[in-house]
């Protein structure tokens, strides 16, 4: 590629979701790292706080206040929830950026307070936002200022099951999502729920029916069908670095089911549905960009089985934050996403 | 204990299930193992098959036909699924028999051919043979001569789900069973999809809408419902050696499934109902025979979210069958069967 | 058992030792739980902490100075290394105690100044502790007071080794170990370096060249072969909750080595000496209290392998504070250790 | 790139470094795939072999003598130890072959027959062809037709070791290396030693004093030192996919040593030298083709302690693989293998 590369900063390069995002650009044809800010750990290399970027010629990590934005073309924020908004709020006005948070998904500023517990700072810029979920927001991220990166549960249950709702292929009143997810979507910060000990060689479910990706589901889920959707989803821990799968619990026919999906993605570059039957399986996508969807018919009649799974980190996060990027500047929408799964 | 132990045979000794059987008897204070079999490692030591039994006073593994069941008390049989009902005809005919397999735990003849793929080979001992639950068969388990013990994933969501039917707590046609297991299920057979790169760091659904399990909780549910109940069952494989996890949603109010459970299990010694909201997490039972239930409301109105977890290897098979043996020699239920879990 | 249960106090409840103690103690024919105090979680149940021992009935979490000790007849103290000193000088003085933290393994206040990094604050009561390792020291741990519970690391290498200094069957200038620890031996305090995506699916070594654990070795070394042994000791990290295995590199004939091996421990219960040529397994001591030796000839002549493994929580911890505790209060040293380990 | 891309064969694609190689030339900048083989699984594509390369345009599995290699430029030869002789023997004589066995590692063919219990098929392809270790036979590959690809394990010893025998910096009659392997490099065949309840949650040595791959160790250590060399070598399991872990204690000054490699390899693409005293991580190199060497002096004087790690899937094979053959093409020996590691 003959042109100069976009110059992009990532806001929170110490978390996994900011390492992650480091990785795709160092292999991105046309992206470079510009900056890197991290508060905690400003003044240290990113080879030392991630060594497996440590052959990268990187910017050392600094503070936000410390970054000249001038020559930035995007910026990526991947901040702890509830802090980016005053971040992006304070960031020159016409600079683009993709938010990993959850901060800007919520369209409605009253869905926000009740499940954040607090009225929304920027609430401007939520208007503005776009929702980033590319295979259904494409041509409005591309002119974007702001996208808000669809979150990794979410977009497990929303990419196979928003095709169901605006094809009225299922009732949008049975939806039930059994999610699982692997341990990165945690975090890097220091948590006995995260330990080694707590999470391997066990499994369980956790904030069982009041997990805040719900408000996200539900506003994607209404759209879709029209009208008001409310779906059951219960996240579980698996003792995985990377991944999410969902079993989803539809009432509806297998064979039109796998025939809208299959229909609906037969032209897209990250999504694949499996041949009628088959299920798929979370290491088949670790770190790729790609979601996998299975079609299964349930034993009960007219009810079916829709299984996901991507990796948390990529097509649930930094990869699919890399798409939008894609797409905000004129690049393809799979540049530097075109890597196959690491298997095993 | 004064008296002399009951002497035990164990039936295909030198599998996971069959391990654990010795393990549990070696720590046992009314039972003895009087001899092992394993075809295929007959002559070996048990110790060399198993080396984390090596410490114990045990019999060399043998071929069936080389064992005198003249001082055998009881008889656990661990053979592979189908291979069993000639082995336990052939078995002098007052011998108690604990049976691991699926063998005999459909009643009806018409559905083991429908579900197995072929007429039963000995439907007499099929018509005598008692459902091993003890939760639920205590009574008919201690005067009979041949157990047919619950199946791990199918001993899952038994505990959970009969009390709420039996009580009419929920709607029988609304009950999905999205079930997890560790791999220890699958027996020590050498094959491809058990491999640990193929199990390891990854997660997926198998033989979804087809799992042979479904018969038997059909037959449990609908004895239960007093009709016919046909629930979704979608098993998954967790990297983990040991545990089941289901994940129950039904149709019922959260309130009085939790009551129902509560008081259902109160008096019972291995069936702990966790506080409500409370999930539970399977390595909190691992390596023992508990199994944990927790119950939380849906955020679906009229819908409640139904947990429970057990060891596969324990109160999922070799646990379970050491307390119905218990039963059928007159020892106190939990002899044998009280060490805590093991964790982490 | 007709004699009342000696009562058991265990300071620092709230981590995997201290839960450890609890699991054993359960089931113990011959102690009780008195008292467990956790300073952070002072005034919750052991069961909201350790949910897997939820269903034993057991006092609460209190403070130290909310425990009577006039009822106890030994304490237990797993607290981290270095507040131990003042816990313990602060206890009655007559009250028998097994401590679990480093503050009382070495025997030379400089030693400990020089590795710790300041000066013993209770030399009085350093002099008097007893270094718990039974295979070496029974007879002074039974009229103990005070017994320094041995580490994990340290006891995998002494077992195997001392002897062999002892026999002089070996170099004592030539001694390599190359050690291996699962990830509960970092405990259960919320630490980056711990958190699962830091551990799984990968290998590390970690304070190589300078592990605390180096002056407890060079002090049982250099006693049992009469004269100075400085040992290279390197320990890393395995992804798995329980184990140590110990890899050592020694200048000795392998016939002899067994030979004095298997001589040494022919009458111990917990140390097992496999065949010759045959490696051990961390996987076949797990939850049992066991260590298993294995010795092989090394390719270089005159040199040989020694490998050694144990669970750190048991035999590396609170197994062998059980065994010591046996020992002090006149009971039979395997009392309520004798389970077999859980494999898988 | 406007010229062709070189065609490229792959012989035993049904193994895991069968579809490594797949995973890489599928986004290699100048190879594409020609012909994919697989005896047992003929007929079949890749995809339902191996699902996380479904969304590639490859061709279907074949069996070898099906293969027009006509068109071919290179072969990757990905067949088990010993029967990859006659299959060289019998491709046209001059095409290009990376062979990853261990067939034609061995120069001398008295060395092979003693480790491999039987003569050589192929003594002059053996011959001609070259050790496949770039960072020391470059040339030699550049303008050689049969590379045989250096083993995993060897290759994880060899990069820290050779410039140090080279440079005279350590005695090469005191070389220890304590191995540790994840368990991708034990092939995909259905074996119970690779179960995942035989290696989950577990750690062991095996072959112990007998592993073959010292066969190679002592042949390229030998040339290195320039006279025979035999070093102690320990195999080990770690519970992961990937990974080798190299743990190496020789007798030399770290400081010294650390400059030599340093220097060896401060323009070497793929091998990093960590900064004195920093040990490496097997995560950090996961799925890239780097090996990470870190240096830390032994508290015994005159010793020194050497780590080295690399992915046993990638350096230490499908990427070394792709190194050499870009060396044999012409290609920038870098092409196709920059990618970052895959963290966490």
């Amino acid at each position: 590629m003959a042109e100069a590369p976009f110059r992009i900063a990532i806001l929170g390069a110490s978390g996994y979701t900011g390492a992650e995002l480091v990785r795709l650009i160092a292999s991105h044809p046309a992206m470079e790292v510009a900056a890197l800010t991290a508060d905690r750990k400003a003044g240290q290399s990113m080879g030392a706080v991630f060594p497996h970027l440590g052959h990268l010629d990187l910017p050392p990590l600094r503070r936000i206040e410390e970054v000249d934005f001038g020559p930035v073309d995007l910026v990526f924020c991947a901040l702890p929830h509830a802090t980016t908004q005053a971040v992006i709020a304070g960031l020159p006005p016409l600079l683009k950026v993709v938010d990993l948070s959850a901060d800007f998904r919520l369209e409605d500023p009253a869905a926000y307070a009740k499940w954040y517990g607090g009225p929304h700072q920027a609430e401007a810029l939520q208007a503005e936002a776009v929702y980033g979920l590319p295979e259904f927001y494409r041509e409005r991220i591309r002119d974007a200022r702001l996208v808000a990166n669809t979150g990794c549960y979410v977009a497990t249950a929303l990419l196979p099951v928003l095709p169901l709702l605006e094809a009225g292929a299922i009732d949008p009143d049975e939806i039930i999502i059994d999610a699982k997810s692997g341990v990165s979507g945690a975090g890097r910060a220091a948590k006995e729920g995260t330990l080694f000990c707590e999470v391997a060689e066990g499994f369980h479910a956790y904030g069982v029916g009041r997990h805040r990706h719900m408000a996200e589901l539900d506003q994607e889920f209404s759209r879709a069908a029209g009208r008001t959707v409310t779906a059951s989803f219960t996240p579980h821990l698996i003792p995985v670095n990377r991944a999410i799968f969902a079993t989803i619990y539809v009432r509806g026919e297998a064979a039109e089911i796998h025939r809208v999906l299959e229909a609906r993605y037969a032209e897209e570059p990250f999504v694949r549905v499996l041949p009628a039957d088959v299920a798929p399986q979370s290491r088949h996508v670790r770190g790729s960009n790609f979601c996998h969807i299975g079609v299964v018919a349930d034993r009960r009649k007219g009810r079916t089985i829709v299984l996901a799974t991507l990796d948390n980190l990529m097509k649930g996060a930094s990869g699919q934050a890399v798409q939008n990027a894609n797409l905000m500047l004129g690049l393809p929408e799979t540049a530097g996403l075109e890597a196959a799964a690491l298997f095993p």
